[in-house]
């Protein structure tokens, strides 16, 4: 038996989606070119902007198609602040962003911007009050991401975005409201116009789309410099020949996730109550960093076991054909998990977190057989570690 | 009978390619986990990375791979002049470059640089005479194109970094070469070393690889800032989670062109001067654009017919499913060709050329279909022009 959990990583492409894929490499041609086979290929093209935007539950014009969630995050952030440069110098994120997200903050900061990196609290999600007391006269832009990768947590976009325009009101100047949807797009409502958001990434092969791709929505009527230039594509705002086969795959995969929406978080909801009663009822001292209420997304669950060390409980469960995560993926080679540090919690349950990632694909089977092997190996590596401080304090 | 002559614009993807791709759709997994599907990923990058750094004659640490040629061009061009940016302010190109490095060029120079936009010759050359006048003291980076995209001109990066090595030295700092071979990658050697090149950009949908790949040579030692910021994939240099069926594709694709380089160019040397004698022989006043001895890249035939518009042409030749091109791809939406105004052809020149554009997978039957097409297409064209211009002069 296996157990694929760490969905939040990547996900397997759909079947639908490599045929679709494969479809669109047989009619190939360059959309911009004039002659036939471009026009198949800008049909294509258009078909799958269609059904990114209704994803999205936005505007086919709104989409522009791009390389994947991290472009879309710096396309954004770099171009949202570069058009209202001369308007303000601060900015606000928050501490448990994507390295996507932060990086594009860190660099703008050495460049000297000011940058107010808001605190969460010990569920991981931001006060609203928080983002009202950090905007001033200056603010121009303020990111914060819809899921959170690493613990799931749903943030408050709705309330942001109201204070947002409160203050953006206030001041009278435009103040950007992105945010990074990369955990949510496809699995939750995006409900951009209700929040106020002006720009939303998302990425394909999170929803078991194609690697190498992703949109940035841009509100109508906005307009920032493009961050790739060329030839033009995407209505000048993200040159480069179109990758007809991944924007084709990542339609495919968006108008899947869309439909079976509701279905599919019900399910996910149904295996991640077993795999949290299972864990909760079935293992001593343990502390979930995911919130299991309407304000936590069902497809992450975050589990510290203190006493162990999540990497070596993953190589463990690896060799059961478990896989699972320590932090996210992209931050797997660095040491610690900023997200579980900014919620504030101590070493050892920094140190023995897991998280489990899931998707509409996995079976209460695998949950079962997951929950045996994850009882299995906290407590053989919570007796090792025990024998190996006995044997340090000798 | 189909003629696809429009392969300088994008080429159809090798199926041994796709069959790569489609084994690592199967077996995801993202590279930057730590769990054992991951190792797979990581496994096939460092293969496609040996192949394409094998192809363009480099170490595998000096290749990165990014979203296409485009996002190459931003990457070295924003990351080179910024990374001596307070060295200098002025930096060179040439008039007949791709949009995605004219671009880059642009928007520098609207942000305060000073650019220099070197002339080309009839031939579509640029004489390194004037990259050697255009150099001063505050230079910091150059960057010319290996092979122009609508005449296939090989420019002399042999002698323009020889003269840039020289300058350098002359002036005590360091002054970037970077090289768009888009169109020469796969198809002629790169010779990176032996021309002092920096950076070099390639693409993968030009050589029978999937759209959305592409690479980045960094010579070793050369640092530059990153584009993309986030997770610090592609050692830092490209963040994004890799797209490694992508990247498969294009290693394969790049290994096969590199084994079959000289192969291939002899088949399309023959086919190039089968439609060049066809073309010249059976057709009264035309002018050849692109250069057809050593200096010029036997993939690419453009051939001016005054008394024709090229767009009517084309259309008139893909009736009989024969696709060409009246410029590049990306440009064809625009008025005009930029490089063939450069070159000092006059309008009716302009507005009468045809890019023929070229593969190894294209035969002599297909040439010679061509051929019977093209010399009709041009005897119409030119007759109802003729007559519509009688009209207009009653």
């Amino acid at each position: 038996m296996k157990a694929y959990l760490d969905n939040s990583a990547t996900t397997a492409q759909f079947e639908q989606v490599t045929d679709r894929m494969l479809e669109a490499v047989r009619e190939f041609g360059n959309p911009s070119s004039m002659h036939s086979m471009g026009v198949i290929g800008e049909k294509m093209v258009r078909k799958a902007r269609k059904q990114a935007a209704d994803a999205a539950g936005a505007d086919a014009d709104e989409i522009i198609f791009t390389s994947g969630g991290t472009e879309s995050d710096n396309a954004a952030i770099f171009g949202g602040v570069e058009s209202l440069r001369r308007q303000g110098d601060h900015i606000i994120t928050t501490q448990v962003e994507h390295p996507a997200v932060l990086e594009c903050f860190r660099r703008l900061e050495q460049k000297g911007m000011r940058v107010t990196y808001l605190n969460v609290d010990r569920d991981c999600l931001v006060d609203p009050e928080a983002v009202a007391a950090a905007i001033d006269e200056k603010t121009i832009l303020v990111s914060v991401m819809q899921v959170n990768n690493e613990t799931g947590a749903i943030q408050p976009l709705n309330e942001i975005g109201r204070i947002i325009r409160e203050k953006s009101e206030a001041y009278g100047h435009r103040i950007l409201f992105h945010t990074d949807a990369v955990q949510g797009f496809g699995k939750i409502r995006q409900d951009l116009q209700l929040n106020g958001i002006d720009m939303m990434s998302a990425s394909g092969h999170k929803i078991h789309g194609p690697k190498g791709t992703g949109l940035l929505y841009i509100r109508k009527g906005l307009h920032i410099p493009a961050f790739i230039v060329g030839g033009g594509q995407e209505r000048g705002q993200r040159s480069g020949t179109e990758n007809v086969p991944g924007i084709v795959g990542l339609g495919e995969a968006a108008s899947i996730a869309s439909e079976k929406m509701s279905e599919n978080l019900e399910h996910v909801r149904k295996l991640r109550d077993k795999l949290l009663n299972g864990i909760i009822s079935g293992i001593e001292n343990v502390r979930v960093n995911s919130l299991t209420d309407e304000k936590g997304l069902p497809y992450i669950l975050n589990v510290s076991f203190p006493g162990t060390r999540g990497e070596v409980l993953l190589h463990m469960l690896e060799q059961a054909g478990i896989y699972v995560s320590t932090g996210s993926a992209c931050s797997s080679k660095k040491k610690g998990s900023h997200v579980l540090s900014a919620m504030g919690l101590k070493p050892d349950e920094i140190e023995g977190a897991v998280r489990f990632s899931l998707s509409a694909d996995n079976t209460e089977e695998e949950i079962e057989y997951t929950l045996e092997n994850v009882r299995r190996v906290v407590a053989d590596n919570r007796r090792i570690l025990k024998i190996a401080g006995k044997d340090r304090r000798r």
